[in-house]
């Protein structure tokens, strides 16, 4: 299994924003590209694969490929998704989750009880000044962790580094998360294109 | 340079769409996606970057790298510069292009025009079932064509391998355009990971 950890710093943690300016709200926009990143093929969806969204350290939103529905590639509709998700968090006690659509589920977890229930095989921090992910590869079971348009905060980082996170780097280039999404699959599914000869 | 000809076969022609559902004109978010992909970087744009969206064979909107502003992440304010240009179109007269925002061009050009007037160094069709791009790398100036969610049309296709495009695929699953792009732009950048190791 594939799994992507994306936090989310400014994004709302309630339901109350509109669908016509994601960007003003938090930039949602960030997440909703990532999480069809992370799901979308051109016919169908990666059943092997979790995202989960940390907002504000306060609330998650977890996909999961093998059950998740109605997720269509436009940033709105994805929104949409993730505003039933909050929507449903009113109902969610401490870090138990509520499913609010299928395949969607939202708590109230932070970073550090989403790495506690994580069944993590290689943790690696997706990061412009990591060490090339071809070196690194192939991680076994990777959990990928990215940042919205900002740095993980103190707190965030002086988590992933006390469990073991590995900075890697997808190329010279910094990409924005739901491009280093792409690039992180492909590289997994080519195996750094090595497997990737005719 | 690299330059990327994406075919839009459902996509309005003319201005008149709603920015509140990008799906619904013609898969327009599709097209948007690919534009994003193909420009911007965390910290920027990729200047040395032309993207042409050839919308059903009769106009084609020429993203310019050099010239390119108000390009933000999100499809809606993409889709707006989109329906900016198709507003311009009015003026534009034969296959002569536009200005309707900086860096952005319209014109009454279909792809054989298009195809005509680029510089072409490589031209690469981005195909599932293509030759592995890591053995085709790296094209040199390359010009990556790709279709929406439909395949190209018997005509274009024709077209294209009447131009000498090669069918190259980028891994073993079928993706999305917009990742396309951002893997091959990867790809190039890092040589296929060969000058990315440390």
């Amino acid at each position: 299994m594939r799994q992507f950890v994306v936090l989310g710093h400014e994004a709302p943690t309630d339901p109350e924003f509109s669908l016509d300016d994601l960007p003003g709200a938090g930039r949602i926009d960030v997440l909703c590209r990532c999480v069809t990143a992370a799901f979308l093929l051109s016919y169908g969806i990666r059943t092997d694969v979790q995202v989960f969204l940390v907002i504000r350290d306060a609330a998650t939103i977890r996909f999961d490929g093998a059950s998740l529905r109605h997720l269509n590639p436009d940033e709105r509709s994805t929104a949409a998704l993730i505003r039933n998700a909050l929507e449903a968090r009113s109902e969610a006690v401490g870090h138990v989750e509520v499913e609010s659509t299928p395949g969607v589920h939202v708590s109230n977890r932070g970073l550090e009880a989403v790495l506690a229930d994580l069944d993590v095989g290689t943790l690696v921090q997706l990061h412009a000044e990591g060490r090339p992910i071809v070196d690194a590869s192939p991680p076994d079971e990777p959990v990928f962790v990215l940042s919205d348009h900002g740095d993980p905060t103190p707190d965030e980082q002086g988590l992933l580094d006390g469990a073991g996170a590995e900075k890697v780097s997808l190329g010279p280039e910094a990409l924005h998360g739901n491009h280093a999404i792409a690039v992180a699959h492909n590289c997994l599914d080519t195996d750094g294109y090595q497997t990737y000869r005719s």
